[in-house]
Protein backbone atom coordinates (compact mmCIF):
# COMPACT_ATOMS: atom_id res chain seq x y z
CA UNK A 1 0.00 0.00 0.00
CA UNK A 2 2.98 2.51 0.62
CA UNK A 3 3.49 2.63 -3.08
CA UNK A 4 0.05 4.31 -3.58
CA UNK A 5 -0.12 6.31 -0.29
CA UNK A 6 3.75 7.75 -1.73
CA UNK A 7 2.38 8.87 -5.25
CA UNK A 8 -1.16 10.28 -3.24
CA UNK A 9 1.09 12.31 -1.39
CA UNK A 10 3.46 13.18 -4.37
CA UNK A 11 1.69 14.15 -6.59
CA UNK A 12 -1.89 14.94 -4.68
CA UNK A 13 -4.27 13.33 -6.72
CA UNK A 14 -6.78 10.04 -5.91
CA UNK A 15 -7.59 9.39 -9.23
CA UNK A 16 -7.35 5.94 -10.33
CA UNK A 17 -7.22 6.43 -14.42
CA UNK A 18 -9.24 2.71 -15.77
CA UNK A 19 -7.40 1.21 -19.11
CA UNK A 20 -10.33 -0.94 -20.39
CA UNK A 21 -9.23 -0.28 -24.57
CA UNK A 22 -11.60 -1.58 -27.17
CA UNK A 23 -11.00 -0.83 -30.71
CA UNK A 24 -8.66 -2.83 -32.86
CA UNK A 25 -5.06 -4.15 -31.82
CA UNK A 26 -3.64 -1.42 -33.88
CA UNK A 27 -5.64 1.27 -32.64
CA UNK A 28 -5.63 -0.11 -29.16
CA UNK A 29 -1.15 -0.39 -29.08
CA UNK A 30 -1.25 3.18 -30.57
CA UNK A 31 -3.60 4.78 -28.34
CA UNK A 32 -2.32 3.31 -24.52
CA UNK A 33 1.02 4.50 -24.03
CA UNK A 34 -0.70 8.19 -25.51
CA UNK A 35 -3.14 7.88 -22.82
CA UNK A 36 -1.17 6.89 -19.82
CA UNK A 37 1.19 9.52 -20.98
CA UNK A 38 -1.39 12.09 -21.06
CA UNK A 39 -2.81 11.51 -17.55
CA UNK A 40 0.06 10.22 -15.74
CA UNK A 41 0.29 13.56 -13.96
CA UNK A 42 -3.26 13.68 -12.52
CA UNK A 43 -3.17 9.74 -12.10
CA UNK A 44 -2.67 7.95 -8.53
CA UNK A 45 -2.55 4.57 -10.12
CA UNK A 46 -3.41 2.87 -13.21
CA UNK A 47 -6.30 0.00 -13.33
CA UNK A 48 -6.10 -2.35 -16.50
CA UNK A 49 -9.36 -4.10 -16.72
CA UNK A 50 -7.96 -7.88 -17.68
CA UNK A 51 -10.92 -8.43 -19.50
CA UNK A 52 -10.47 -6.31 -22.23
CA UNK A 53 -6.94 -7.24 -22.58
CA UNK A 54 -7.43 -10.99 -22.64
CA UNK A 55 -10.54 -10.91 -25.06
CA UNK A 56 -7.75 -9.70 -27.47
CA UNK A 57 -5.22 -12.56 -29.71
CA UNK A 58 -2.35 -10.69 -28.05
CA UNK A 59 -3.96 -9.79 -25.24
CA UNK A 60 -1.34 -10.59 -22.06
CA UNK A 61 1.58 -9.32 -24.02
CA UNK A 62 -0.05 -6.03 -24.94
CA UNK A 63 -0.86 -5.94 -21.00
CA UNK A 64 3.01 -6.77 -20.27
CA UNK A 65 4.12 -3.86 -22.39
CA UNK A 66 1.50 -1.44 -21.07
CA UNK A 67 2.37 -1.99 -17.54
CA UNK A 68 5.62 -1.86 -18.08
CA UNK A 69 4.85 1.30 -20.06
CA UNK A 70 3.62 3.28 -16.78
CA UNK A 71 5.88 5.73 -15.29
CA UNK A 72 7.87 4.67 -12.29
CA UNK A 73 6.01 5.83 -8.86
CA UNK A 74 2.72 5.36 -10.18
CA UNK A 75 1.33 1.81 -9.14
CA UNK A 76 -0.83 -0.56 -11.40
CA UNK A 77 -3.68 -2.04 -9.99
CA UNK A 78 -4.74 -5.29 -12.01
CA UNK A 79 -8.59 -5.35 -12.01
CA UNK A 80 -9.13 -8.92 -12.64
CA UNK A 81 -11.72 -9.55 -9.68
CA UNK A 82 -10.24 -12.99 -8.85
CA UNK A 83 -12.14 -15.29 -6.67
CA UNK A 84 -10.87 -18.97 -6.29
CA UNK A 85 -9.57 -20.50 -3.58
CA UNK A 86 -5.88 -20.43 -2.21
CA UNK A 87 -3.73 -22.57 -4.34
CA UNK A 88 -5.63 -21.10 -7.89
CA UNK A 89 -5.16 -17.56 -6.13
CA UNK A 90 -1.81 -18.10 -5.72
CA UNK A 91 -1.55 -18.70 -9.37
CA UNK A 92 -3.02 -15.30 -10.27
CA UNK A 93 -1.24 -13.81 -8.10
CA UNK A 94 1.99 -14.63 -9.61
CA UNK A 95 0.02 -13.71 -13.38
CA UNK A 96 -0.30 -10.32 -11.51
CA UNK A 97 3.30 -9.56 -10.13
CA UNK A 98 5.20 -12.04 -11.27
CA UNK A 99 4.52 -12.08 -15.48
CA UNK A 100 2.63 -9.23 -15.04
CA UNK A 101 4.48 -6.51 -12.93
CA UNK A 102 1.26 -5.29 -11.59
CA UNK A 103 1.70 -3.84 -7.84
CA UNK A 104 -2.14 -4.58 -6.53
CA UNK A 105 -5.01 -6.29 -8.15
CA UNK A 106 -9.13 -6.44 -7.37
CA UNK A 107 -10.34 -9.25 -6.09
CA UNK A 108 -14.05 -11.43 -5.12
CA UNK A 109 -14.29 -12.19 -1.81
CA UNK A 110 -17.42 -14.78 -2.31
CA UNK A 111 -15.05 -17.77 -1.17
CA UNK A 112 -14.55 -16.35 1.83
CA UNK A 113 -10.79 -14.76 3.25
CA UNK A 114 -8.30 -17.56 1.71
CA UNK A 115 -9.53 -16.27 -1.76
CA UNK A 116 -8.14 -13.04 -0.51
CA UNK A 117 -5.03 -13.76 1.71
CA UNK A 118 -2.74 -15.54 -1.30
CA UNK A 119 -2.55 -11.83 -2.70
CA UNK A 120 -1.66 -9.76 0.24
CA UNK A 121 1.85 -10.11 -0.50
CA UNK A 122 3.87 -7.51 1.42
CA UNK A 123 5.02 -4.69 -0.96
CA UNK A 124 1.96 -5.76 -3.15
CA UNK A 125 -1.53 -4.22 -2.23
CA UNK A 126 -5.95 -5.80 -2.83
CA UNK A 127 -8.71 -4.15 -3.30
CA UNK A 128 -12.01 -6.91 -2.41
CA UNK A 129 -15.19 -6.31 -4.08
CA UNK A 130 -17.37 -4.92 -0.75
CA UNK A 131 -20.31 -3.01 -2.17
CA UNK A 132 -20.28 -2.25 -5.73
CA UNK A 133 -22.71 -0.47 -7.67
CA UNK A 134 -24.70 -3.27 -9.30
CA UNK A 135 -28.04 -4.13 -8.88
CA UNK A 136 -29.67 -7.53 -7.94
CA UNK A 137 -26.44 -8.57 -6.11
CA UNK A 138 -25.84 -11.34 -3.75
CA UNK A 139 -24.09 -8.31 -1.49
CA UNK A 140 -27.01 -6.45 -0.92
CA UNK A 141 -29.07 -9.78 0.53
CA UNK A 142 -29.83 -8.63 4.27
CA UNK A 143 -28.49 -11.42 7.07
CA UNK A 144 -30.37 -12.26 10.18
CA UNK A 145 -28.16 -9.10 12.11
CA UNK A 146 -29.78 -6.75 10.02
CA UNK A 147 -27.10 -5.95 7.78
CA UNK A 148 -26.72 -6.49 4.08
CA UNK A 149 -24.11 -9.17 3.08
CA UNK A 150 -21.61 -6.68 1.70
CA UNK A 151 -21.17 -4.95 5.63
CA UNK A 152 -20.07 -9.00 6.67
CA UNK A 153 -17.50 -8.82 4.06
CA UNK A 154 -16.89 -5.51 4.78
CA UNK A 155 -15.77 -6.83 8.18
CA UNK A 156 -14.10 -9.29 7.53
CA UNK A 157 -11.98 -7.35 5.07
CA UNK A 158 -11.74 -5.15 8.17
CA UNK A 159 -10.24 -7.61 9.94
CA UNK A 160 -7.50 -8.89 7.07
CA UNK A 161 -6.62 -5.87 7.04
CA UNK A 162 -5.15 -5.73 10.52
CA UNK A 163 -3.27 -8.21 10.10
CA UNK A 164 -1.83 -7.59 6.40
CA UNK A 165 -2.22 -3.79 6.80
CA UNK A 166 -2.57 -3.87 2.56
CA UNK A 167 -6.28 -4.87 2.23
CA UNK A 168 -8.50 -2.02 0.92
CA UNK A 169 -12.49 -2.34 -0.04
CA UNK A 170 -14.13 -1.56 -3.89
CA UNK A 171 -16.70 0.58 -2.22
CA UNK A 172 -19.31 1.87 -5.29
CA UNK A 173 -19.69 5.35 -5.08
CA UNK A 174 -23.88 5.48 -5.63
CA UNK A 175 -25.03 5.16 -2.42
CA UNK A 176 -23.38 7.93 -0.11
CA UNK A 177 -25.27 6.18 3.31
CA UNK A 178 -24.12 2.89 2.13
CA UNK A 179 -20.63 4.09 1.86
CA UNK A 180 -20.47 6.32 4.85
CA UNK A 181 -21.57 2.97 7.07
CA UNK A 182 -18.69 1.03 5.20
CA UNK A 183 -16.74 3.77 6.46
CA UNK A 184 -17.42 3.34 10.06
CA UNK A 185 -17.22 -0.64 9.69
CA UNK A 186 -13.74 -0.06 7.93
CA UNK A 187 -12.14 3.03 9.37
CA UNK A 188 -8.50 1.97 8.18
CA UNK A 189 -8.80 0.35 5.27
CA UNK A 190 -8.20 1.87 1.94
CA UNK A 191 -11.55 2.14 0.07
CA UNK A 192 -11.46 2.70 -4.26
CA UNK A 193 -14.84 4.21 -5.36
CA UNK A 194 -15.08 3.19 -8.99
CA UNK A 195 -16.84 5.88 -11.06
CA UNK A 196 -17.15 8.74 -8.35
CA UNK A 197 -15.22 11.31 -10.63
CA UNK A 198 -18.45 10.60 -12.91
CA UNK A 199 -20.96 10.50 -10.37
CA UNK A 200 -19.39 14.11 -8.85
CA UNK A 201 -22.40 16.12 -10.36
CA UNK A 202 -24.70 13.70 -8.43
CA UNK A 203 -22.38 13.40 -5.50
CA UNK A 204 -23.39 17.67 -4.94
CA UNK A 205 -26.61 16.65 -3.86
CA UNK A 206 -25.29 14.92 -0.71
CA UNK B 1 -25.57 -27.68 -22.02
CA UNK B 2 -26.36 -30.15 -24.81
CA UNK B 3 -23.06 -30.89 -25.62
CA UNK B 4 -22.82 -32.16 -22.28
CA UNK B 5 -25.47 -34.23 -21.79
CA UNK B 6 -25.12 -35.79 -24.94
CA UNK B 7 -21.47 -36.57 -23.69
CA UNK B 8 -22.36 -38.17 -20.43
CA UNK B 9 -25.07 -39.93 -22.27
CA UNK B 10 -22.77 -41.44 -24.90
CA UNK B 11 -19.57 -42.22 -22.88
CA UNK B 12 -21.75 -42.91 -19.43
CA UNK B 13 -19.22 -41.23 -17.14
CA UNK B 14 -19.88 -38.07 -14.93
CA UNK B 15 -16.29 -37.27 -14.41
CA UNK B 16 -15.05 -33.45 -15.15
CA UNK B 17 -10.85 -34.23 -15.53
CA UNK B 18 -9.12 -31.12 -14.14
CA UNK B 19 -6.26 -29.64 -15.40
CA UNK B 20 -4.25 -27.30 -13.43
CA UNK B 21 -0.82 -28.19 -14.86
CA UNK B 22 2.17 -27.59 -12.23
CA UNK B 23 6.06 -28.22 -13.27
CA UNK B 24 8.12 -26.36 -16.16
CA UNK B 25 6.90 -25.30 -19.25
CA UNK B 26 8.62 -28.02 -20.91
CA UNK B 27 6.94 -31.32 -18.86
CA UNK B 28 3.65 -29.37 -18.45
CA UNK B 29 3.73 -29.19 -22.51
CA UNK B 30 4.60 -32.70 -23.12
CA UNK B 31 2.39 -34.26 -20.27
CA UNK B 32 -0.83 -32.17 -21.25
CA UNK B 33 -1.58 -33.97 -24.12
CA UNK B 34 -1.13 -37.54 -22.31
CA UNK B 35 -3.01 -36.50 -19.88
CA UNK B 36 -6.05 -35.97 -22.03
CA UNK B 37 -5.45 -38.90 -24.36
CA UNK B 38 -5.43 -41.26 -21.64
CA UNK B 39 -8.58 -40.02 -19.23
CA UNK B 40 -10.45 -39.39 -22.56
CA UNK B 41 -12.80 -42.15 -22.25
CA UNK B 42 -13.58 -41.47 -18.88
CA UNK B 43 -14.25 -37.71 -19.33
CA UNK B 44 -17.71 -36.13 -19.63
CA UNK B 45 -15.71 -32.94 -19.33
CA UNK B 46 -12.46 -31.20 -19.13
CA UNK B 47 -11.50 -28.07 -17.33
CA UNK B 48 -9.03 -26.26 -17.27
CA UNK B 49 -7.91 -24.12 -14.68
CA UNK B 50 -7.00 -20.32 -15.91
CA UNK B 51 -4.98 -19.56 -13.08
CA UNK B 52 -2.25 -22.24 -13.27
CA UNK B 53 -2.22 -21.40 -17.17
CA UNK B 54 -1.23 -17.56 -16.79
CA UNK B 55 1.05 -17.95 -14.40
CA UNK B 56 3.39 -19.52 -17.36
CA UNK B 57 5.12 -17.23 -19.80
CA UNK B 58 2.86 -18.87 -23.00
CA UNK B 59 0.06 -19.95 -20.79
CA UNK B 60 -2.82 -18.46 -22.96
CA UNK B 61 -0.96 -19.95 -26.07
CA UNK B 62 -0.59 -23.16 -23.94
CA UNK B 63 -3.95 -23.37 -22.85
CA UNK B 64 -5.70 -22.61 -26.49
CA UNK B 65 -3.81 -25.45 -27.60
CA UNK B 66 -4.55 -27.47 -24.94
CA UNK B 67 -8.11 -26.84 -25.61
CA UNK B 68 -7.72 -27.67 -29.05
CA UNK B 69 -6.83 -30.81 -28.10
CA UNK B 70 -9.80 -32.46 -26.38
CA UNK B 71 -11.10 -34.95 -28.82
CA UNK B 72 -14.29 -33.58 -30.61
CA UNK B 73 -17.46 -34.44 -28.01
CA UNK B 74 -16.08 -33.79 -25.07
CA UNK B 75 -16.98 -30.50 -23.58
CA UNK B 76 -14.35 -27.96 -21.97
CA UNK B 77 -15.43 -26.38 -19.07
CA UNK B 78 -12.50 -22.91 -18.60
CA UNK B 79 -12.33 -22.82 -14.94
CA UNK B 80 -11.83 -18.71 -14.10
CA UNK B 81 -13.99 -17.87 -11.22
CA UNK B 82 -14.73 -14.96 -13.70
CA UNK B 83 -16.83 -12.42 -11.52
CA UNK B 84 -17.56 -8.78 -12.58
CA UNK B 85 -20.15 -6.39 -14.18
CA UNK B 86 -21.83 -7.51 -17.78
CA UNK B 87 -19.80 -5.00 -20.13
CA UNK B 88 -16.15 -6.89 -18.59
CA UNK B 89 -18.36 -10.41 -18.38
CA UNK B 90 -18.94 -9.96 -22.17
CA UNK B 91 -15.16 -9.77 -22.86
CA UNK B 92 -14.33 -12.22 -20.75
CA UNK B 93 -17.03 -14.58 -22.41
CA UNK B 94 -15.26 -13.51 -25.96
CA UNK B 95 -11.68 -14.85 -24.02
CA UNK B 96 -13.60 -17.95 -23.29
CA UNK B 97 -15.40 -18.78 -26.25
CA UNK B 98 -13.83 -17.11 -29.37
CA UNK B 99 -10.26 -16.47 -28.11
CA UNK B 100 -9.72 -20.00 -26.13
CA UNK B 101 -12.84 -22.06 -27.95
CA UNK B 102 -13.85 -23.34 -25.36
CA UNK B 103 -17.93 -24.93 -24.45
CA UNK B 104 -18.30 -23.38 -20.70
CA UNK B 105 -17.02 -21.29 -18.08
CA UNK B 106 -17.25 -21.04 -14.43
CA UNK B 107 -18.66 -18.05 -12.60
CA UNK B 108 -18.40 -16.03 -9.46
CA UNK B 109 -21.55 -14.80 -8.96
CA UNK B 110 -21.54 -12.45 -5.96
CA UNK B 111 -22.36 -9.34 -8.26
CA UNK B 112 -25.34 -10.62 -9.08
CA UNK B 113 -27.10 -11.95 -12.08
CA UNK B 114 -24.70 -9.23 -14.64
CA UNK B 115 -22.06 -11.24 -13.74
CA UNK B 116 -24.30 -14.61 -14.98
CA UNK B 117 -25.85 -13.69 -18.39
CA UNK B 118 -23.41 -13.18 -20.09
CA UNK B 119 -21.73 -16.02 -20.35
CA UNK B 120 -24.95 -17.79 -21.31
CA UNK B 121 -24.78 -17.67 -24.70
CA UNK B 122 -26.95 -20.26 -26.84
CA UNK B 123 -25.04 -23.56 -27.30
CA UNK B 124 -22.79 -22.57 -24.14
CA UNK B 125 -22.69 -23.37 -20.33
CA UNK B 126 -21.96 -22.19 -17.06
CA UNK B 127 -21.61 -23.36 -13.85
CA UNK B 128 -21.46 -20.64 -11.12
CA UNK B 129 -20.40 -20.98 -7.47
CA UNK B 130 -23.16 -21.21 -4.80
CA UNK B 131 -21.96 -23.85 -1.89
CA UNK B 132 -17.66 -24.35 -2.23
CA UNK B 133 -16.53 -26.55 0.26
CA UNK B 134 -13.86 -23.75 1.38
CA UNK B 135 -14.27 -22.26 5.17
CA UNK B 136 -15.46 -19.31 6.40
CA UNK B 137 -16.59 -17.79 3.10
CA UNK B 138 -19.18 -15.27 2.75
CA UNK B 139 -21.63 -17.91 1.53
CA UNK B 140 -22.02 -19.22 4.75
CA UNK B 141 -23.69 -16.08 6.71
CA UNK B 142 -27.00 -16.32 7.73
CA UNK B 143 -29.85 -14.21 6.25
CA UNK B 144 -32.39 -12.67 7.99
CA UNK B 145 -34.87 -15.91 6.39
CA UNK B 146 -32.87 -18.16 8.35
CA UNK B 147 -31.22 -19.81 5.25
CA UNK B 148 -27.43 -19.29 4.63
CA UNK B 149 -26.43 -17.21 1.49
CA UNK B 150 -25.79 -20.02 -0.68
CA UNK B 151 -29.19 -20.37 -0.70
CA UNK B 152 -30.35 -17.00 -1.70
CA UNK B 153 -27.38 -17.80 -4.61
CA UNK B 154 -28.84 -21.26 -5.35
CA UNK B 155 -32.50 -19.41 -5.97
CA UNK B 156 -31.14 -16.82 -8.10
CA UNK B 157 -29.86 -19.39 -10.31
CA UNK B 158 -32.15 -21.46 -10.54
CA UNK B 159 -34.34 -18.47 -12.15
CA UNK B 160 -31.94 -17.63 -14.19
CA UNK B 161 -31.33 -21.36 -16.10
CA UNK B 162 -35.71 -20.89 -15.94
CA UNK B 163 -35.01 -18.32 -17.98
CA UNK B 164 -31.45 -19.30 -20.64
CA UNK B 165 -31.89 -23.25 -19.70
CA UNK B 166 -27.70 -23.58 -19.35
CA UNK B 167 -26.47 -22.19 -15.85
CA UNK B 168 -25.72 -24.73 -13.38
CA UNK B 169 -24.25 -24.74 -9.88
CA UNK B 170 -21.13 -24.92 -8.62
CA UNK B 171 -21.84 -26.96 -5.45
CA UNK B 172 -19.40 -28.59 -2.80
CA UNK B 173 -19.46 -32.08 -2.08
CA UNK B 174 -18.05 -32.27 1.70
CA UNK B 175 -21.26 -31.20 2.95
CA UNK B 176 -24.50 -33.73 1.64
CA UNK B 177 -27.48 -32.12 3.89
CA UNK B 178 -26.47 -28.75 2.05
CA UNK B 179 -26.14 -30.46 -1.29
CA UNK B 180 -29.86 -32.23 -1.02
CA UNK B 181 -31.03 -28.68 -0.16
CA UNK B 182 -29.42 -27.26 -3.00
CA UNK B 183 -30.92 -29.84 -5.10
CA UNK B 184 -34.34 -29.09 -3.41
CA UNK B 185 -34.27 -25.46 -4.20
CA UNK B 186 -32.74 -26.18 -7.74
CA UNK B 187 -34.60 -29.09 -9.13
CA UNK B 188 -33.67 -28.52 -12.71
CA UNK B 189 -30.25 -26.75 -13.03
CA UNK B 190 -26.80 -29.09 -13.68
CA UNK B 191 -24.17 -29.25 -10.76
CA UNK B 192 -20.63 -29.75 -10.94
CA UNK B 193 -19.42 -30.96 -7.51
CA UNK B 194 -15.49 -30.71 -7.22
CA UNK B 195 -13.31 -33.65 -5.71
CA UNK B 196 -16.79 -35.36 -5.18
CA UNK B 197 -14.45 -38.63 -6.81
CA UNK B 198 -11.83 -37.78 -4.41
CA UNK B 199 -14.28 -37.78 -1.32
CA UNK B 200 -16.08 -40.99 -2.77
CA UNK B 201 -14.78 -43.12 0.35
CA UNK B 202 -16.03 -40.27 2.63
CA UNK B 203 -19.36 -40.41 1.19
CA UNK B 204 -20.39 -44.00 1.48
CA UNK B 205 -20.29 -43.60 4.64
CA UNK B 206 -24.37 -41.32 4.04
Amino acid sequence: MQKLLTRVAHANTLLCVGLDPTGSDEDVTRRLPQVIAETAPYAAAFKPNLAFFLSRDNGVQLLRQTIAGVPAGIPVILDGKFGDIANTAMHYAQFAYDVLGADAVTVNPYMGADAVVPFARPGKFVFALAKTSNQSAVQDAILQSGEPVSDFTAKMLADLDATHRNIGLVAGATNAAALGRLRQLCPRNGFWCPALARRAATWRRY
